[in-house]
């Protein structure tokens, strides 16, 4: 088994992923969200590029029964019943529901990583039990920031690295780790005792801060609080 | 001032880097090497990108003025003087010579970043050197690792995180750092008293080693053993 972390989001070749398991990680906060989410009780996900796509996929499910959610500039978008704080999808709004989801990084990074065997979701708050799946799963492994507008984001990583770790911690198993995945877990390694403060020190962290949604930052943070695996198939995302 | 690390190694737009400083990184073994023969008394280094390119620049000098110095895959190329390791590039061998150097990663990242208002050679022998140049010149910082064939080094990210630990602890300006600079900073605190570890890590440090270079690895983790900050202007490595 093999781990590699993608450190900087872009699309990947279908040849270097088809047989691999990719976890994709977007803690401020798509994949938060989603996982938050589908543990309140929230049917599936399916996460769309952009605006436009979204109202026009809601159109296509009966009234009442799909939920539009996400951000831009980490806002509500217009006309959308949520943006894109975890806490807001708690079981009495979403039980039931389809999402349709579109955010800046996380929704888009799962079309990058499309081609991959299984993709899974994580985020601090399912990181055991993805790390578990993975290693049900025994296949060679990338975690996929899904990065800052392009650019590396230090909270993905962070969860990236705690990923390996976990997994690491409960194999008995020769793991060959890249050396972009034996940073990523040293990295996570510097804040094992404080994970928040890798929030507040990230870019994207502070803008949230500035913008208003500060509380979003412990929130995220918090580790094991949902015991799900979802995964990202045919354009949707469901607990598998 | 703000500092960043270029994590992959890619070609720089000329928009983003015209007034920055870039410091190129290759610590196994190309930026070594540079460092370490300048400070021997070598007069000056011409990286090339191909091997033919360097042959045909030997010739362009008087007779025994050049030496023709590099690898590929780790060795010594047929019909040139010298290797890429560090040690061979001592004063009874290099002193008054102009040295045409040749290597897999780092001499090529000197021609992705030519477009930087001034590009700094950065190694483990010249960290506190370096670190001191680039709070004179007081211009916004890219720290750029040459990586390992396209992907993420991390005992390049490791020196490059040294030399961002190094500013801040000589500075009192206020700096600004992305999430690449934290993370690399926070990479090296991890080897900070056990710097050769991080070089036995890596997958180059490893290929090194089973290429019958393993003397290299604590020999380019040597801190501050050369006082000299050398700089690439119009295709030469001199010390400025």
């Amino acid at each position: 088994m093999q781990i590699g972390v993608q450190l900087l989001p872009s699309p990947l070749n279908s040849h270097l992923v088809s047989n691999r398991v990719v976890v994709v990680i977007d803690v401020l906060r798509a994949t938060s969200v989603m996982v938050h989410a589908l543990s309140q009780g929230a049917q599936e996900i399916i996460p769309v590029k952009t605006v436009d796509e979204a109202f026009q996929m809601a159109k296509t499910f009966p009234e009442k029964t799909a939920l539009l959610g996400g951000e831009r500039e980490s806002r509500r978008i217009a006309g959308f019943d949520l943006g894109n704080s975890p806490q807001e999808y708690m079981a009495w709004k979403v039980r039931g529901k389809r999402l349709i989801l579109t955010t800046t990084n996380g929704t888009k990074a799962f079309y990058s990583v499309s081609s991959a065997k299984e993709v899974l979701v994580g985020s601090f708050f399912n990181i055991s039990a993805v790390a578990e799946r993975c290693l049900e799963l025994n296949r060679d492994l990338l975690i996929y920031p899904s990065g800052d507008e392009g650019d590396f984001s230090l909270e993905d990583t962070v969860c990236g690295g705690m990923l390996v770790d976990r997994i690491l911690k409960k194999s008995n198993m020769a793991i060959d780790l890249t050396d972009a995945c034996h940073s990523a877990r040293i990295l996570y390694q510097g804040f094992e005792d404080h994970l928040v403060e890798a929030l507040h020190l990230s870019r994207h962290g502070k803008e949230l801060i500035d913008r208003g949604y500060g509380d979003d930052l412990p929130y995220c943070a918090q580790i094991d609080i949902a015991e799900i695996v979802p995964a990202f198939r045919e354009g949707v995302i469901k607990i598998i």
